[in-house]
């Protein structure tokens, strides 16, 4: 990939250079870019941890077809969603198994059923009997660490539900959403046997009361990456590991070296008396997630790589305003400030991929190539 | 507007209800509403308030054709960009005096030509003598409060820039961003005295060297509705003003009541042993905006209303998921959780108006009528 150019006396020069530059790059800044040698990485890592078990990856990260293809060699499989626009997308590029995961609600009928009749197997996502709709298939969400929604093992709620549905129940479904803040190994091989645990238990509750429940749905991107054992889990779901990002990194998921996602920003001014670096990519860029706020090295709004990837020691986005990024030395760092003139092109690493990615309409291959997001609802 | 029907025992008949309302809506939630009423009466709050300087709206929040339009009774007039998406999706709209209010970097030197040769009277802004290019007209940034960039006033850089500017120089800039973290009526009238002052002080060492530097551009939306006096100002720059929020409430440049933004979400679950009710709108809906984090009262991720509009007492949307919120009584609170049964619908206020906006394509008028928003960079 190009490089930026050096530093130049004159403005002209400086100016054309960065002209080519840009038309040689073809686009301006900021934009999403997409390592794709990364990605099939990751892809492949998770793949061959998990051997025979199913995956039915959550393409509410990426939110590509493109991606999604990759995950099945060129080709199609069991996919979840977390929302109908995403379901119409991949249904419209020949998806046909797909996991609503969000908690279902009766004004969404309609898609649904529509769906549906167009020969999509689109599944639904429920934990109380107000909830069940006939002629709509549903798994049981089961609650395995008081992170959102669901039942806890043990509630006879799931009964009633599962009578309710009759022959519409699947089976049953928990996330390990406490996962995103485990901080070992040993926690996150924990939370990985506490997920598989709650859905097995409940789908053993309802066999016990003589309902099919085919279906045991577990998965994060963590206990995914962590889970010792699957027995009795059917399908395992995970979406951030695709690209991965810093919260990721911070419990020890992944290395920073694997993160495929970066957002590619332009320098456009120094505040030397501060130790500030500006950039033309703000939170609308990045988004204003700020996930490793509690994790014990904050990341504030991302690192800084250069335009080749190699990290900037210290260097953070540090603050963010909408379309202003502030570049500063982590607070306490003995390294110095990075000469960056005006026009420099940097990367910054995401502090979590699926807020960061939902700032782009797309995402930017390197080789001119540009994959589109799913948008809306 | 339609209210939500009454809690049924009948879960048939309630998805038949909630199906009529919602092809009655013509739209799934979540999704971003706008109070035409209070829009216009923001803006004529601030119009009436400005009297005969010029504002120069930033369109940077609405990002809306439609809303710009209303600022100019159904017309055209000067507006300030953050990006240059915005700049040629307004440009292709009528309007042809625009200020270009990030710092500028050379690469962007195309795009702005384009427009400039197009016949907009396109203007940018800088700090520095590099970022200076023949034959495109800038403005000099000055720094009034150390939010940002911008030269603090006295620094000679800004005659280096005017001599290189020459002809080009169109004036001076400030931004009073911190003002956005005042907290009383008399901090916010002395950030806006602060903001003029720089301003203005810059414009005359300029001129007292010989420059023609005839724009003095201020604003933010709160110096902007608390600056008592605006003498050697030219124009007054504000975004917010149209929408305003929660952060805006809460250091008192808007009552609550004012808010012309809401996301509209659907309770899809209950968490009755927690406190939780569960909506299908997370921070994708919302933004993971917290800037009320730091203020005396902390809304997390927005205040709740009913459809019609009504705050349910002391219900805050606590936490998100991507595409989930989690709705509960702020901490301390003796009020009782209101009885939500699934499929109501309800409205999150928003923290912050630019970012909450920034996560949906389109405004609902309510009257069936969608403004789109312009994206991207």
């Amino acid at each position: 990939m190009p490089s930026n150019p050096p530093p130049s006396t004159s403005p002209g020069l400086r100016v054309q250079a960065l002209d080519s530059l840009s038309i040689v790059l073809g686009m301006g800044t900021p934009y999403l870019a997409l390592d794709r040698a990364k990605l099939e990485t990751n892809i492949q890592r998770l793949r061959h941890r998990l051997g025979g078990t199913t995956l039915r990856p959550h393409v509410k990260t990426a939110k590509s077809v493109e991606v999604a293809r990759l995950l099945f060699d060129g080709g199609t499989g069991p996919i979840t969603v977390s929302t109908l626009a995403e379901a119409e997308a991949f249904a419209d590029a020949g998806f046909t198994d797909i996991l609503y995961a969000v908690g279902f609600s009766p004004d969404k009928v309609g898609r649904v059923r529509a769906l549906r009749d167009r020969g999509v197997d689109l599944v639904v996502l429920l934990d109380s009997v107000e909830q069940v709709v006939p002629g709509i298939p549903a798994l049981i969400e089961v609650d395995c660490d008081g992170h959102r929604g669901g039942l806890v093992p043990g509630d006879p709620a799931a009964l009633e539900i599962a009578r309710a549905l009759g022959a519409d129940l699947r089976g049953v479904l928990t996330h390990a959403g406490e996962s995103y803040f485990a901080d070992s190994p040993a926690a996150l091989v924990a939370a990985a046997e506490q997920e598989r645990l709650a859905a097995v238990t409940v789908a053993g509750d309802l066999r016990d009361a003589g309902h099919k429940a085919p279906v045991v749905s577990v998965g994060s991107t963590p206990t995914a990456h962590f889970a010792e054992d699957l027995t009795g889990v059917t399908e395992v779901r995970a979406g951030n590991f695709v690209f991965f990002d810093l919260v990721m990194a911070g419990i020890g998921v992944c290395r920073i070296d694997d993160l495929a996602l970066s957002v590619v920003t332009t320098v456009i001014g120094h505040r030397r008396d501060k130790g500030w670096i500006l950039t033309d990519g703000g939170w609308m860029a990045t988004s204003r997630d700020r996930g490793t706020e509690r994790q014990r090295v904050d990341q504030r709004y991302g690192l800084v790589a250069d335009f080749d990837g190699e990290l900037y020691p210290d260097l953070l986005m540090a603050d963010a305003s909408q379309e202003h990024g502030i570049l500063a030395l982590r607070p306490g760092s003995t390294e110095t400030l990075p000469d960056l003139p005006i026009g420099t092109r940097v990367r910054i690493l995401p502090i979590h991929a699926c807020a960061t990615a939902a700032q782009h309409d797309e995402y930017h291959l390197g080789d001119g190539e540009r994959w589109p997001r799913v948008r809306g609802w």
